[in-house]
């Protein structure tokens, strides 16, 4: 079986690249995140994947979709098909405020960046802000796309500790101090609060003030994360970092985990003057981003009910995380530890010592199971006995099939490891990592 | 009327930035093209805009283009509004490999990575090879959102001079030579062959084998950018760069000119590599082009007859650039000199001296009608005695209003200049700037 086991392709990887002496300095960092290497295995029917982070898009009004767009094209189609401004739609800028308001955010519609996806927010605000060596502080594990902008402009990212109740503040001021200490210049945090990617935990609101006086403290700029903040399981919103502190916080907001991924578009809310920077960078990267998807989202908010449909998500994906956390807790092995989300789309799971959750990756695979392995999510090779479990697009029967399958395999690493006296299958993981929930 | 000219509206412009000490060094290089400025300036109704590169839409099949992206997302929604890989959909770059091949190129769609509009392409080919210093050679002009993203990127832009057969080989020799020895690191060839944004001239055919082999000799790789190659008035197309140096040359795509540029959809078509490279940088930059987007480009390549499109728009901007190069025959003044394209959306106009076209864009501006200055096009300050005109985007009457318009206001320039001895109204320009076709 191990034989089919896909990796990414590549033609002529040992022939010399003749550009190698070319590439700027920031290149030699760009590497195939493991990430990426599991879309072309998540692809294959028979696997279970657990790895990716695709939503569920399901439960979307297709048939109201179709005919909206196809409105915009016929009615629209000069405007929709043609460049606009760099900023953003203005309508859509006023409506990005009233989601955002729903967390808490008082923000005027000219502080709205709209961009290609969140992930170019993260990418831009890299760009103004890192020079090499500077350090951004971000939790451990973090959101292995922002680790890879933040190689991207050559910044150094140094990872704090994380518990059940997210970011710890002692963990951060520990480290602004070692940095300042050390003569490194931190310029920013970058923190998801909001079900953690890929932790699953949520920052306890009565530590948010406290994180962001500590980033006061120590002059650092808070770049706060939030696709997934309305999608807590509860229907409660949590106050977002900028609503309490608009003028040190640059927010990153998606509509990817709300609505629709593939329309790439999200928004970034900044401070005046760094939105202005914003603007002219996002014309050196993209021009202006699609109008057409944004004349999408603006109808679809402006005409559907998007909290109702955001109300069904959240409705799946609870069912969902409901049956993975039951099947963790029915099929996994003893010193398995796992986090308990209360929204988003993730599970951190901890694997008793002795396995190494990378190398065991193909075997998983082999048994039709894919999952995340927790070093793609830091940048100093910790993660090796974490996993990443995505329940956000497998049916919930799949996610049982795929945790048993899981299960078998963990069993069958710790039966080999046990027999060559490497496993201490009850050891509490140490500080360095999310210490998990146990079961 | 002066009052009434737009600027870019900057609330708190003398309020000083809290976060300035925080920024990235390359960010001090971001500044308000004078280009944007006139995006607010071109909106207004009763101005008659030459400044901008908006192509004209009006005459795509909107009905049908409506009807087939209702198809798209209530047949493939799931598909369509869901993320993709970031290399690009495997059909849009194989079609998009027939679409190069009509420009001679013959590529494998492997090497086609699918980007957010060809601005994207180019701000990830700078961030792929620019280290701060670096130096990029161009024409002399140069196209705005090109040298935004060298700037982006710390790269100092050495501009080469062109005469009415595009770039001089000559010129590109001893600029090379000279950077070479200064100890300069010249890293890219950026040109732009056909149709020159903003000069309207091409690159002659015998001259390309020659600057290739150029640029092979200084160890220099060759962007080659050419969203307009399509678009020659005679139907013909010219031989790409890449087509006659596929090592050598990253060819820079887009459907913005040809179909719709409000989908953002273009490409890079790269030596195997440097194609990997891209395709990481893109993860970075936007995790993945519009799924979308993509989807409807390739649905209009499959089922329309793009190439007839093509010919319609080549018909409606030829009948453009005659009313343009007949109104500057007929009303501008003696000693202004322009070039006359075979393609594209563009003329480059030299005024006489005396006369700074920077300075003169608010009257322009009162006078109802707007264009590009020339500097905006140099990184070295030249072109204070140029601008482009564009004739893509207002109808024939238009264009012979904007430029009667445009003629007056130059002849109040010259008088006023004259008045105070400043016009040598018929110098030929000198050979640092674009030697024009005269009249």
């Amino acid at each position: 079986m191990i034989e089919n086991i896909p990796t990414t392709p590549r033609r002529g990887r040992n022939s010399p690249d003749p550009h190698l002496d070319r590439y700027a300095a920031r290149t030699a960092g760009m590497t195939a995140s493991e990430i990426r290497a599991l879309f072309a295995v998540a692809s294959r029917p028979e696997v279970v994947s657990l790895a990716g982070g695709m939503p569920n898009l399901a439960a979307l009004p297709l048939e109201t979709l179709s005919t909206q767009v196809a409105q915009i094209i016929a009615e629209d189609g000069l405007t929709a098909l043609q460049y606009a401004s760099a900023h953003g739609l203005p309508l859509l800028r006023e409506q990005i405020c009233d989601v955002m308001a729903l967390e808490g955010i008082r923000a005027h519609p000219d502080d709205v960046v709209v961009t290609v996806g969140s992930q170019m927010g993260l990418d831009l605000v890299a760009r103004l802000f890192c020079d090499p060596g500077d350090v951004v502080v971000a939790e451990g594990p973090s959101y292995v796309g922002a680790l890879g902008s933040f190689a991207a402009y050559q910044a150094q990212v140094v990872h704090v500790e994380m518990d059940e109740h997210g970011l710890v503040p002692e963990g951060l001021r520990a480290a602004l101090r070692q940095a300042r200490d050390a003569g490194q210049r931190v310029k920013l945090l970058y923190t998801i609060p909001n079900f953690h990617n890929p932790a699953g935990v949520t920052l306890a609101v009565e530590r948010r003030a406290e994180i962001l006086e500590i980033c006061r403290t120590y002059d650092v700029l808070v770049v706060e994360d939030n696709p997934y903040g309305l999608l807590g399981f509860d229907g409660q919103t949590h106050p977002a970092l900028r609503s309490l502190d608009p003028d040190n916080v640059v927010y990153l907001g998606s509509f990817s985990k709300t609505f629709a991924s593939g329309l790439r578009v999200g928004w970034v809310l900044a401070p005046r003057a760094v939105r202005e920077k914003l603007v002219l960078a996002t014309e050196s990267a993209t021009l202006c981003p699609p109008t057409l998807n944004q004349m999408i989202v603006s109808r679809y908010l402006a005409t559907q009910d998007w909290k109702g449909q955001i109300g069904t998500f959240r409705n799946i994906y609870r069912e969902r995380r409901d049956a993975m956390l039951s099947a963790l807790e029915r099929y996994l092995p003893p010193g398995c530890t796992w986090t308990r989300p209360d929204g988003g789309f993730y599970v951190w799971v901890t694997v008793p010592e002795g396995v190494d959750t990378k190398a065991m990756l193909p075997r998983a695979v082999a048994a039709r199971v894919a999952y995340a392995s927790g070093t793609g999510f830091y940048t100093d090779g910790l993660g090796s006995r974490q996993m990443r479990l995505s329940y956000c697009y497998p049916t919930p029967e799949r996610i049982r099939e795929g945790v048993r399958r899981l299960a078998g395999v963990l069993e069958s690493e710790l039966d080999l490891a046990r027999a060559f006296g490497g496993v201490e299958s009850l050891r509490i993981p140490g500080p360095q990592t999310l210490s998990p929930a146990t079961v």
